[in-house]
């Protein structure tokens, strides 16, 4: 099957927003197997869509339509359809309702030009839009599909993912199952090296995004049961284990400070975060996770060296000795910060975040990351340099992971 | 001048990647007056780039081509636009030491495929690639201008703002002046009501743009100089001064952290900050900014009541009597650490971030701001319930808007 995405909206012509449904609705066909050949974008301009559109249909055998079918008289998607179609438009009586509904629970007068909305070419599948005002439509016609979306992403993800994909999946009778894996530590292109043929398998599929510093793999079946689709993903999983083993950090689509509050909650165990460099990022990272308060106790920024000595106990002589940024310094941070929290883990970073700061013997993006337990006290050494933000994220993410792997077991003997 | 921009990339159909070339040459050519009437993406297939460029050349008088401008076989951009304006590709002896330059600079073999890269269509405009090793280049044939630029952003964008823009002005014959302004505290759709027709003014333009958490006003006069362009902008300027006041937060482009770190620096004065439901997030934002570490002394990530005791000597009275989310702990947190870290000013965050944990008296969403100084102490109660990454970025962004109005004198007495 052959389709192409036609997005509808001036914002998209004067750059305001970016054509994020492009990509996802891509992303998605992809995954059924269902090759995209073009995206083109048009203004709020009857003859110009129409035009497109009849190329579109010449062309290809799904058109997704995005954008224009809001209550404003620039918002002309579906009429312009359903003109180049000789499809009358009707109105829903059911649709109605639940606009009327959904304006009275706001609060809020439903003004007429709201009713542009609950129109439709006839024949068409209506889409419903729990997240909007305007619903959606699918229409077939001469041996086409022209599906319509709403342009907003909040509205038009849900929207393709609850009624457009199950139909599409539905014309091959079957249903698809996939499976998000974080993996951590390997960059997207020595994974795609080692990955190898996978990624041309067709069924299941298998694609890698980057995420917020991890890869995701997605890895995706298609078969007539759920139970079929579980089984025929399971040697490209098998395959996922071997070649990633443990820099898999999740394979249920969670990130690692999620996969560690959840360690740590199924361990009984807590962790306390002393930061120089990463200034707040763990601690951040940990938070951001609803309820993580009963794992995480406290963390300390402690960015000068007198918060390191007065906050965590770091000695004098070692800083003068070894320098904040060393072995040594991390090491009694992590144990400070262990110490006067109580807490079963303390993790600590200090480093040059750079771009300045550096030295011969300290170069910018030297950083020492270090996690004390309950069997003692780990420091790894990190030298990667790009920009400030990203050395700082580098190191949170590998504090995180460090300690994931204790609890996962994974670290080598003390 | 009509023009459209034509995207190469079988990576944007299959949704690895979202058009923001096509977002960023869009807002560029939108401020300098030039309309956009099509974005289009193809896949690295010839035949149909072809005819996607001879529709583009039929309806545009500026057709941008982004993207597949690299070594690789499959990247055949300049190739096919060669081939259908009839011009002949010559090696240009230049690029070429500066490709063989890059290659030995990163101790790399520049293997012949890279070669491909240097060779440009008969008449071309070189556009030099710093970050990269594909050069751009400008044709300009039969009254059509056709601007081909490498696809990452990081190469676009700059060659673009440093040649594209320039060669576009000059055909005007003059220059173009712009100032980002970023504005806090009032909303998008808000701020475009109170601007009104400044909005639809042509030269200067003004456009809004969500930014990280603020809004940024993007303000550009295009004139014979630069003074006349200054001038040009001024009464805009004095608009937005009247209009918005107190809520600028920079007119040099300069983010919320940045801010506060000049002022605190231009004042002689230091920062720390006690953080609970923003758990490190302002931290993180302060030592983001390369040399915080002047101003900025410490933070504590103070979640457990526990740590509030301890690290900051809030009162075991205080949490039993008014909560943990409670105006005087707030108070208490931002004094005590003002207290113990000897720091000019400590801001203080204690709030329900959510979805959980929210009660009829005290909301998720409910959020106490404070901060301490050598004039006293003052507390803001904050309701606005959206996501706990919004809540909790919120909070810390009103945190830091809360020193820089006592840094610029802005708060009402004590």
């Amino acid at each position: 099957m052959r389709s192409e995405i036609l997005s509808v909206g001036t914002e998209l012509l004067m750059g305001q927003i970016a054509n994020t449904d492009a990509q996802f609705l891509s992303r998605e066909l992809r995954e059924m197997g269902i090759g995209v050949y073009y995206h083109t974008v048009v203004g709020d301009n009857p003859g110009r869509l129409k035009a497109q559109l009849t190329e579109a249909l010449s062309r290809s055998d799904l058109v997704i339509l995005t954008g224009g079918l809001g209550p404003t008289p620039d918002d002309l998607t579906k009429e312009t359809a359903a003109e180049l179609l000789g499809l009358p438009l009707f109105e829903d009586a059911h649709e109605k309702q639940v606009l009327l509904d959904r304006f009275e629970s706001m609060g809020r007068e439903c003004t007429p030009n709201n009713f542009k909305q609950i129109f439709f070419p006839e024949g068409s599948t209506i889409l419903p839009n729990p997240n909007g005002t305007a619903p959606g439509c699918l229409i077939e016609k001469d041996g086409k599909i022209i599906v319509i979306l709403p342009g907003p992403p909040r509205e038009l993800n849900p929207m393709f993912t609850d009624y457009v994909k199950p139909y599409l999946v539905g014309r091959t009778g079957g249903v698809m199952l996939s499976r998000f894996i974080h993996v951590y530590g390997i960059g997207e292109s020595a994974m795609a090296y080692r990955l190898g043929e996978w990624l041309n398998s067709t069924n299941p599929t298998l694609a890698t995004y980057v995420g917020n510093g991890d890869i995701i793999l997605r890895a995706t079946a298609t078969a007539a049961t759920k139970e079929e689709a579980a089984f025929q993903l399971a040697p490209m999983e098998q395959a996922i284990q071997t070649l990633f083993g443990e820099n898999i950090v999740s394979w249920e689509g969670k990130e690692m400070p999620e996969v560690v509050i959840d360690l740590l909650r199924m361990r009984g165990s807590t962790v306390a975060c002393a930061e120089s460099c990463t200034g707040g990022m763990i601690a951040s990272a940990l938070v951001d996770i609803p309820g993580c308060s009963d794992v995480f106790l406290e963390g300390c920024v402690t960015y000068s060296n007198e918060a390191k000595m007065r906050r965590l106990g770091v000695k004098a002589e070692t800083l003068e000795r070894y320098g904040a940024v060393s072995e040594p310094t991390a090491r009694e941070m992590a144990e400070g910060m262990r110490a006067t929290s109580g807490a079963t883990y303390a993790l600590a970073t200090t480093g040059i975040a750079g771009p300045g700061g550096g030295t011969v013997d300290k170069p910018v993006g030297l950083i020492y990351v270090a996690l004390a337990g309950p069997k003692g006290t780990r420091v790894i050494e990190r030298r990667s340099n790009r920009s400030r933000a990203q050395n700082r994220r580098g190191a949170a993410l590998d504090a995180l992971d460090l300690l994931r792997r204790e609890l996962e077991c994974l670290n080598e003997e003390y």
